[in-house]
C-alpha cells in the first residue's frame, strides 16, 4: 500500500501508513499513560481522539470498548480479539490517508489535531502491556548452530532435541524495560579465570545481547486446555523487536544445573510499539525447513509461517563513533510463534492476555549474520571491528545498542517497529555490600 | 502462646490464635473474592468484619486500608507492610481470644458472628495474591545432593557453585494453583527408552512432586537496586507451603541446553492460607551449616535464618489407601529466603508485590527424608511402600497428594499452613492432536 497520508510521513519511516502500530504514551497534556499509535514522525492521541468523538463513524466499537484506550496498558484493549484490533486500525488508516472519509474527524479539523497529534519528540513511550509471563524461545536454528558450536561439541551443536520441539525457559518479565530506557551493568558472581575454583563479585565484564523478536498475547488459555497450533495465531496481538541482554560471564558461573538466572534477569529492551499481527501478514515467508517428522500437535497447516522482517543492529559509542553490528532476518526461525504458542500449552500451561513470547536470538545461515556478541567474537575470543576506530568484545559502558526491524523495501510504505534501543550504564555498587 | 479462644479450636489444629494466616475467600453471602482468615475450623470474613465496624477499635488503620480486605487478592494489605500486618494480626488475635477487650465487636454480638464467622466447609478459598513472578531456588541441600547423586555423577553430586550461590530458575507464575485444585497429568514429549533417538508423544508417566515452602512478596525493588541481605526478611509477607509438580520423564529429553519449561508449568500447588513472617518468628532456627565463605551481599547476621517448620506429604489413592511418603522440615536450607532475595536481586532484577519466591525442594538428611519421588525411588528404579496394600514409583490417575506442614508441638497452639493438596486428573488429548 503506498497510499499518501495527509500527515507528512517521512521516505523510510517505519510508521507508514501500511502499519498502525500501537503503543503507550504519556504527553504534555496528559501524565497518564494512554494508547497512542505512530504515524511517520507524529503519534496519534487515541485517548485524546477518542474524548474528540474521533471514533464516532466506527460502527460497532462501543464506550466499554472505546475507554480501553485510556488505559494504561494495552491489555484491555488486546483482550477485545483480532477482529477488533483490526476494524480499529483500518478505520484509523481510512481517518489519516489524504482521501478519508471524515476528514471532519481530524483532518480538517484543526481543534481535533492541536489535541490529538504530537510530534514524536513531544511524547514518552512506556511499556505498551503489562506483562504476566514472559516466555523465551530458542527458534532461532543458525543461533542455536553457532552457539552449540561454541560452547559444547562442534559435532554436536544442536542437542537431540532441538529439532522436535521449540526449546524454551520461563524468563523474567518484571525486568522487561523499553526502549529507552538505560541499562545497568549487572553485579554477580562468576570465574575471573576458568580454571578458578572460587567465584568472583563484580560487575559482568562479558555483557551481552540477543536480537528477537517478541509476540504479545491477546487471548489465553484455560489451565490444562492446550491451544490447537492451527488456531495459536488468533492468540498473537502483535510483535516488538526485543534485545535480550545477558551476562556471559554470569551464566556460565550460575547455569549448572538449572539454566540461567541472573544472567538474563537484569533487563530486556523491546520496542514500543506493537505491530497488529495483521500489518506484518503482507511479509508472510517460509521459516528454515524442518525435515523432522514433528508430533501432531506441532503440524502447521500454514506454510509461510513466519515473516520476512529485516533486523539490522547498531553499536554507538559514547565518544560518537558507530556500527552496523549485524544484520539479519525474523525468517530465520525453525519453528513459527504459532508452533511456539502450541508447545508452550501442549502440557496445559496458560497463557494469559499480555504474555511476551519471544523467538530466541535470530542469526542469519552467514557467519557475518549473528544474533549476539558470543556468535561474533567466538565466544569471546576476538573483537569485532565496528567502524575504522571501534571493535568490541563485549559492550561497554556508555555504549548505546539499538536494533531496528522492518518489513518492505517501498521506503513510502514500510511497516517497522522503530527503535529498541539501551544505553550501558556503568554498575554501582551499593554501600552495604 | 496456649491463650484460649472463645471460638472453639479443635486439638491439632494449624490454625490456632497463635497464627491467623491471610487468605482470599469467597462465601455463601459474597461470590466476589475478599479477605479472610482461618481460625481453628473456622473463617473469619475480613470484609464482612469491616462492614460491621470490626476495625473500629483498631487506630491508625484508614479506610482506604481497610478496604484491601475487600479486594480479590492480598497483595494491597500486603503492600502495607510489615508493621501494618503485625498490627492487624494481632488485634484480631485479641478479638479471637477469651479476654478480648473488646467483645461487643463479635464475642457477644451475635448479628456480626452470623455475618463474619464461617465454617471452614461453607466457604472456597482461592489463590491469596495475584502472582507476578514465581522463581524456584533449589536451596534444599539434601535434596540437591540426592538428586545429582541420581541424575549426575554420584562423585560429584553438587555442582561448583551449589554453596556459593542459592541456584534458582524461574518458573511459570500463570499455572500456580491453589490447594484443591485438580491437576491433569499433562502431555509431552518424552523418551520412552532413553535409547531411542526419535521421542514419543504422550502423557506424562513419571510424574512427581517436590515438597516445598513458599514465601510471598510484600514490598518490592526497583529496577537497577538490589536488596540488603540484612534487609531482605522486610519484603516478606508471609509463607506458604507449596508442591511443585513436575514430569520427569518430559524434564529428560526437553531440558538440554537451556532448562525446564514443560515439565515445570502445568501446575504448582500452593496452601490458600498465608502464614505470616511474624507467626513464624518463635521458630527460626539454624540452617544447614555453609562451611563456604560467601560473597559479602550474601552474608546474613542473623544466624537463625530459617524455620522449623515440620512437613508430611501423605498419599491418598482413589480406592482409599493411603500412605505416609515421607517427613521433612523446613530448616532442611543452605540458604535462607533473606539470602535468596539478595541473590535474586544483586543483579538488579525487580521483584515485585505477590512475586512467589520458594525454597527449592525439602528433604532431610536421612535417606527416607525425601521431598520427591525420584530421590526415594532412586530415579525411578525401585518403589516405594506406603502401606501394605499400596506402592508407587511415581504418581498414578485418581492420587490425592497432600502436604502439611506446621510449627511448634503444643497441640493447642500450632502454627501450620493446612492443606496443600492435588489430585491427579487422566490427561485429555484434544481431537485435533
Amino acid at each position: 500500500m503506498a497510499v499518501k497520508s495527509w500527515v507528512d510521513i517521512p521516505q523510510g519511516s517505519h510508521f507508514s501508513l501500511a502499519n498502525i502500530p500501537f503503543g503507550i504514551v504519556t504527553t504534555p497534556k496528559c501524565a497518564d499513560r494512554h494508547a497512542a499509535i505512530a504515524i511517520g514522525d507524529h503519534v496519534l492521541d487515541l485517548h485524546e481522539f477518542a474524548q474528540h468523538q474521533g471514533f464516532s463513524e466506527l460502527e460497532d466499537l462501543t464506550p466499554d470498548q472505546i475507554a480501553t484506550f485510556s488505559k494504561p496498558a494495552l491489555n484491555d484493549f488486546a483482550s477485545l480479539g483480532q477482529t477488533t484490533h483490526n476494524k480499529v486500525r483500518r478505520y484509523l488508516q481510512d481517518i489519516l490517508t489524504g482521501e478519508t472519509r471524515f476528514p471532519a474527524l481530524l483532518k480538517t479539523n484543526t481543534a481535533a489535531q492541536q489535541a490529538c497529534l504530537f510530534h514524536k519528540d513531544q511524547v514518552k513511550t512506556h511499556l505498551p502491556m503489562k506483562i504476566g509471563g514472559f516466555t523465551d524461545f530458542f527458534a532461532g536454528k543458525y543461533h542455536a548452530y553457532k552457539c552449540g558450536r561454541i560452547l559444547r561439541d562442534p559435532t554436536k551443536a544442536l542437542t537431540p532435541n532441538y529439532l522436535h520441539l521449540p526449546i524454551a525457559y520461563n524468563s523474567r518479565a518484571s525486568s522487561v524495560i523499553v526502549s529507552g530506557t538505560g541499562v545497568r551493568r549487572p553485579l554477580g558472581q562468576f570465574l575471573q579465570d576458568p580454571t578458578d575454583s572460587e567465584p568472583s563479585f563484580g560487575p559482568c565484564s562479558q555483557l551481552d545481547i540477543e536480537v528477537e523478536l517478541g509476540a504479545l498475547v491477546c487471548q489465553g488459555n484455560s489451565l490444562g486446555e492446550p491451544i490447537d497450533v492451527n488456531k495459536a495465531d488468533e492468540h498473537i496481538f502483535g510483535f516488538v523487536c526485543l534485545n535480550d541482554w545477558g551476562a556471559r560471564d554470569i551464566y556460565k558461573w550460575e547455569s549448572a544445573p538449572l539454566g540461567s538466572f541472573n544472567s538474563k534477569s537484569f533487563a530486556t529492551t523491546i520496542s514500543p510499539w506493537v505491530v497488529l499481527k495483521e500489518a506484518l501478514e503482507p511479509f508472510r515467508v517460509r521459516a528454515i525447513e524442518n525435515e523432522t517428522k514433528l508430533q501432531s500437535y506441532l503440524q502447521e497447516k500454514m506454510t509461510e509461517n513466519v515473516y520476512d522482517i529485516k533486523l539490522e543492529t547498531v553499536v554507538k559509542a559514547a565518544n560518537g563513533d558507530s556500527g552496523t553490528l549485524s544484520r539479519t532476518n525474523g525468517r530465520y526461525l525453525v519453528f513459527s510463534f504459532a508452533q511456539m504458542i502450541a508447545h508452550h500449552t501442549v502440557g496445559g500451561c496458560p497463557l494469559e492476555v499480555g504474555d511476551l513470547i519471544a523467538s530466541g536470538t535470530l542469526a542469519g545461515p552467514e557467519p557475518q549474520s549473528f544474533g549476539c556478541f558470543l556468535e561474533g567474537t567466538n565466544g569471546g575470543k576476538q573483537s569485532i571491528k565496528l567502524s575504522a576506530t571501534m571493535k568490541r568484545t563485549y559492550l561497554e559502558d556508555g555504549d548505546s545498542l539499538n536494533i531496528r526491524g522492518w518489513c518492505g523495501d517501498d521506503e513510502s510504505s514500510l511497516v517497522g517497529f522503530g527503535d529498541c534501543e539501551g544505553t550501558i550504564l556503568p554498575s554501582i555498587k551499593p554501600s552495604w555490600m
